[in-house]
């Protein structure tokens, strides 16, 4: 049997046939259409049949579908999804009666850390996490193997734990969360804030070179030994460290992934991170070693993910 | 059957005859002896015995001893205990062997929530926390009906969760952990600071009328609608909601509970952190109500939920 992973995002909707160790041999996708529910779910059931179809598989050999969704999903319900403005949406009973077919939606965090969990890096953990450094930060969480879902499926939102109370404010409306200081978005704000200060510095040099300023751009610049970028580097790794070390303390897991594009930086960010936080977590030495390390998928784990939740 | 439930601290060790409906009947306690962990072992041992002959109970009706250890504690052993300074104690298997009971031997935070979940207010439940308030912060969470334990069972240890970083030092060697702000500690050292700034004011002057200053002076002035004390308390109330709502943003539990002496304040601390709690968490009004309530048991908590360890 085949099943079909559905990575739904505020841009774009990405389906795939996903086999049953994980690969997936078709896709298809398409914009996330504005409006009415109804009219996401009719595409995605169209677009599920067309994955079949590309993938030259009988509509008979798919066991089901599962969605990753960005929001609360709770017993086959959207409870909320502030990005495709989603509101108590029975998604799994509409999406069934569209396509004759079982369907399972989950929060699409949790979907890339079953993904890595099933099949990637965090493979044969008992207690593990994901960390998503993007736009925003996203987190997900297996305990005692098992995802952390909270009441009414609410939990794991670590982008929003207050790691400097008073500080930054965030897009939630409160000041001082994790994401305000460790996402991609803060690390870009940090790169512009030094271009604007130092318009002859490497890292400005950097970006005219590229001309353009990304996530990449800092460290481009440490890789010519800037000083400017390690101080902001240093700056960055500690926020980051910050939420690690309230995860690890409180969940402690013995895989944190970390995920999104600054995971490639093994040596700049990875490696760096998991030195802080095994230095600074409590217990210290009593205490067992936490792996941090780059997340195993990519853009792949929403719909690899996704298939997961069927499985 | 009975069970017999044992609170290990740094000060002393309580031992108590409990029933299966979570009553105790009879209790011995002494002090902690310092040294060799064996010493501590013959006590609680000869404890035990004593406990059941005060509760005039055979020791052949004694299902077990449960006991709550200041540290972390995986499976049967003490990995450590820095107030009791155990590195490493086979708690369990001596114990069993100086008894010839059953010992199941579990972290204190852990066993006093244990108490609440089973017989006191979180009895229910299948998400809920227990965060205890005095030197520092204890925290505790069951969830999805089990309890939140984490890799060698290390984890929950909210207490250092950063919320303020680089922000004041705590205990652990960071800066900015929950504890060093929320603690009755830092709030005492918040009083104090006000007396030297205010000799004349309200604060000192019912810390004169008492001759003390301890947890209870501030809610003194409070009740005397003293404009400092409030101002005290509302930065008070701010430090403790942000490791609540970093909790509940995790977690999600259905309820929290507050233990601890400031948590007899029910009008001045409980009812404001459930408002300012739930105001705040992300998701606002789309994601479920978090109860926050006061601990039932105070200090039978231990003894009670160490009991639990083995029903």
């Amino acid at each position: 049997m085949y099943y079909i992973g559905v990575d739904i995002g505020g841009m774009s909707i990405k389906c795939g046939l996903v086999t049953q160790d994980g690969k997936i041999i078709g896709k298809k996708s398409a914009s996330t259409p504005v409006g009415d529910y109804r009219l996401a779910l009719e595409l995605i059931a169209e677009l599920c049949k067309k994955t079949a179809e590309v993938s030259d598989v009988n509509w008979t050999e798919i066991a089901g579908i599962g969605a990753g969704i960005p929001g609360t999903v709770h017993d086959g319900t959207v409870s909320f999804a502030s990005n495709l403005n989603w509101y108590g949406v029975p998604f799994d009973r509409t999406l069934e009666q569209l396509t004759d077919k079982r369907v399972v939606s989950g929060n699409d965090a949790n979907c890339a850390l079953l993904a890595e969990w099933r099949f990637g890096n965090a493979k044969g953990s008992q207690n593990a996490g994901l960390i998503t450094i993007g736009t925003g930060i996203g987190t997900a969480f297996i305990v005692e193997g098992k995802l952390l879902l909270g009441n009414m499926s609410a939990g794991t939102e670590g982008g929003h734990m207050i790691i400097k109370s008073g500080g930054r404010p965030c897009n939630c409306g409160l000041r001082g969360c994790w994401e305000a200081y460790a996402s991609t978005t803060a690390l870009l704000e940090a790169t512009n804030r030094e271009i604007e200060l130092n318009p002859t510095g490497v890292i400005a040099a950097v970006a005219k070179e590229r001309d353009m300023v990304d996530g990449k751009t800092l460290f481009f610049a440490l890789r010519q030994c800037d000083s400017r970028a390690r101080a902001i580097l240093d700056d960055y790794l500690e926020d980051v460290a910050a939420g690690l070390i309230n995860l690890v303390n409180l969940l402690r897991p013995e895989i944190v992934l970390i995920g999104g594009g600054v995971s490639n930086e093994e040596e700049y960010l990875i490696k760096p991170l998991e030195r802080l936080v095994n230095e600074k977590v409590y217990g210290g030495e009593f205490n067992p070693f936490v792996s941090i390390k780059k997340a195993s998928f990519g853009n792949a784990a929403g719909i690899i993910g996704a298939a997961c939740l069927l499985m």
